[in-house]
């Protein structure tokens, strides 16, 4: 929702050269709202309005801008002007945003940034997307172990205008090798002795993160120790750069969308729905619903070698579909809970035999209950009581199949190495389509010859 | 998985009551190892580690427990150790873990708390599961804005003990409105300058959380704001405490679990799927299994009433299944990436006309691709080329009925104020169950008549 409050102000201040005004307005409001504010300018307009902040406030009300928006600013200005907010961003979203541009452009532009920045950004260019290496940033208060609190104090306080926030000071020896970590409260209590070490403040139990690492382990690192951010060291510990809780949040949000989209037998959508062409669309859910669809084609044999049968019995047809989606929709529940719990570490595949316990219960109890509504219902469609038996018989060992299939399947892709939410919801329901049909007609044989 | 790495060491130090090299244990590692360490110790044998930590570090270490195992250690220890322990956690965390003793023992535990943390616990227990207030804690860096730096510093360094950790500093007035926020990289940065007042350096343009909020509004307040901590404020803005990034991850993982049990039919579990009694689980999905059995038994009528047809054209039957399962797939898919995108607020209802665009091309194009592979299956089972023909024809629109249904259906429950991802993924099922077996008896009488 684009916020027009201020348009008509800004418009005027701009076209009136108000620069006292302008000012103002970059300063006075948190950069997430001054953004928010900014959204119906065009990019020239928008542009105009940044020039009167200060470039590291420049920078941080950008980052509020919605992604497109920032792709085309990126566009739409001179070389020089880039230059300068990718100098005051993040490096991690400095690289990120220089992924959107051309190769020679991006050369162009790194030629007009200062040689340290020019380098951090190069080095985080380097690491493989969805590594710790490529979601860290460079900004960290790093000081040396040798320096008294007074010392600290004092390069903090010159190190704090680059930094994006200080979470914890990281203390390192002279070879950049990581040896402990001091926590903000940690420094602020002992503020009343100033010629304390470092060293004797620092904690050096530290948890860390390999720069090769994958980012979801170090997203559930970050989260099961409460961390506020991570440092991200290579083999040798060398100390390269920090990890933080919102670059972590992002992560785990996108993670629990990748997985509900695999549930749904969707290959992980890279960029939103909107943003992702047709194309890849059709591609990343023709591809499930083409193994789908050959699974269900397998039914449609099935029930051709059993076309006698179900000649004879012909009221046999009208619980098809019934079967079926008995069989998915308890499968899907199963394997849906399994994965969650997967995920949040709540089962492993250790605990198999009492998940297969619990899932054959719920089973029973819910097969036996949708059972008996079958049951009741059939008395309208079979030819005799006898007859209508085979519905509730069926629906039990169906459900049954379902549940224990549906909790196991999981399980079993995740010790063959697989990611249990991408393979198993498509899996369980074309099995489940099957098992349910053979089930079915054998059931009915058994009971009506 | 238990670490039993250190486990002999630890009974054998409990054995020879060696208390130097366990008080070395409780304070050496990071308390979450600590923690990891102690998982094979029984209830007695933990409680006797921990008193060779000071109660701060005690209750930090005891918080890195399994849940289980805390409300365990609680209810086999007497109530002046437990008050020592309820005293020394965040006032949130002790909140949630006295939900799980019984009332009369939570009064004689309280009454040996100081009467602060008392009665932080007591405001806290008035608050909804939910909200803002319940998150929260109450242990927040604030300060008065008459303060100079200096005296600020020398009052959080006598605070610091008691914190959990300085997020950001609060600036109250004298009746304890929040009039700002000073983050640790200003006092940092202005440490130079020890005469500078508070109300200097803090900013004022907050973003804060109302007690009332909801904890899902308030997580991506702090996700979107990227803030370690959030205040609570009351409808007259005064300061009551604040809720940090932790809580927020904790959340953003809870609501993404539900999100998905809802998508697959499940209502979402309070607890963890292993704790959850059978009972419990049965009921949380038997709802929704019934619900869709009812819909499904709605197929099993309407094919009775078809049954002419079905007759006339006995191979028709043969692909029932796989009908009914290309309508449910491609529309749990659609449904599944518009619930995501409304969620990470990539699609507004606004948007709908857009959406409904963008899945009819998509049903278009699956559609046609999954016909093609139907028709040339029908051509073994069907009588003719002709009839085969009506497989391809309702493959078509069952798809794109799927696809249709599945993106609006979302739309429509949000608009109706209904939680898109409970109702739409069941509605779907059973919509495309009906839809499809309507739409395929019409193509076939249409065809072959």
């Amino acid at each position: 929702m684009i916020n027009t409050l201020f348009l008509p102000e800004l418009r005027e201040m701009l076209l009136d050269k108000l620069s006292e005004e302008l000012r103002e307005f970059c300063v006075a409001l948190h950069p997430a709202r001054t953004a928010e504010f900014m959204e119906g300018l065009d990019s020239s307009e928008t542009w105009q309005v940044l020039q009167h902040a200060d470039p590291g406030l420049q920078a941080e009300i950008f980052q509020y801008f919605e992604w497109d928006r920032q792709v085309e600013l990126l566009a739409t200005q001179d070389d020089k002007q880039v230059a300068v907010l990718v100098t005051h961003l993040p490096a991690d979203d400095a690289v990120d945003l220089l992924h959107e541009v051309a190769t020679e452009r991006v050369d162009q532009i790194l030629a007009l940034v200062p040689a340290t920045d020019r380098r951090d950004i190069r080095r985080l260019q380097t690491f493989a997307e969805g590594t710790a290496g490529a979601m860290m940033t460079t900004e960290a208060a790093c000081l040396s172990e040798s320096l008294t609190l007074r010392q600290a104090l004092d390069q903090l306080s010159r190190q704090a205008e680059r930094l994006e926030m200080i979470y914890y000071i990281y203390v390192t020896d002279d070879t950049n090798h990581l040896r402990g970590v001091v926590s903000t409260r940690a420094l602020v209590s002992a503020i009343g002795r100033p010629e304390t070490k470092l060293v004797d403040l620092m904690k050096t139990d530290l948890v860390t993160a390999n720069v090769q690492d994958d980012q979801e382990q170090v997203a559930q690192k970050v989260a099961f120790y409460n961390l506020l951010a991570i440092p991200v060291v290579d083999d040798q510990r060398h100390m390269l750069g920090i990890i933080t809780h919102d670059d972590v949040i992002d992560v785990v949000r996108a993670e629990a969308t990748e997985d509900v989209q695999r549930i749904a037998a969707v290959e992980p959508l890279k960029d939103s729905y909107m943003r992702t062409p047709l194309t890849t669309l059709s591609w990343k859910r023709g591809i499930w619903l083409t193994i789908l669809f050959f699974a269900a084609l397998t039914t449609a044999f099935l029930l051709k070698s059993y076309q006698l049968e179900l000649e004879r019995y012909e009221w046999l047809v009208l619980f098809i579909p019934l079967i079926i989606s008995s069989g998915g929709n308890s499968g899907s529940q199963s394997s849906t809970l399994v994965i969650t719990a997967l995920t949040t570490k709540d089962v492993y595949g250790r605990d198999w035999a009492t998940v297969l316990r619990r899932e054959a219960i719920m089973g029973v109890v819910l097969g036996s209950f949708m059972g008996i509504i079958g049951f009741f219902c059939a008395l309208f469609l079979a030819p005799t009581i006898y007859a209508a038996m085979v519905i509730p018989i069926t629906v039990l060992f169906v459900v049954i199949c379902g549940t224990c299939m549906g909790s196991m399947l999981p399980l079993v892709f995740q010790r063959l190495g697989l990611d249990p939410a991408m393979m198993s919801n498509p899996f369980v329901a074309g099995l489940s389509d099957i098992l349910g049909i053979l089930i079915y007609v054998n059931v009915a044989m058994l009971l009506l010859r």
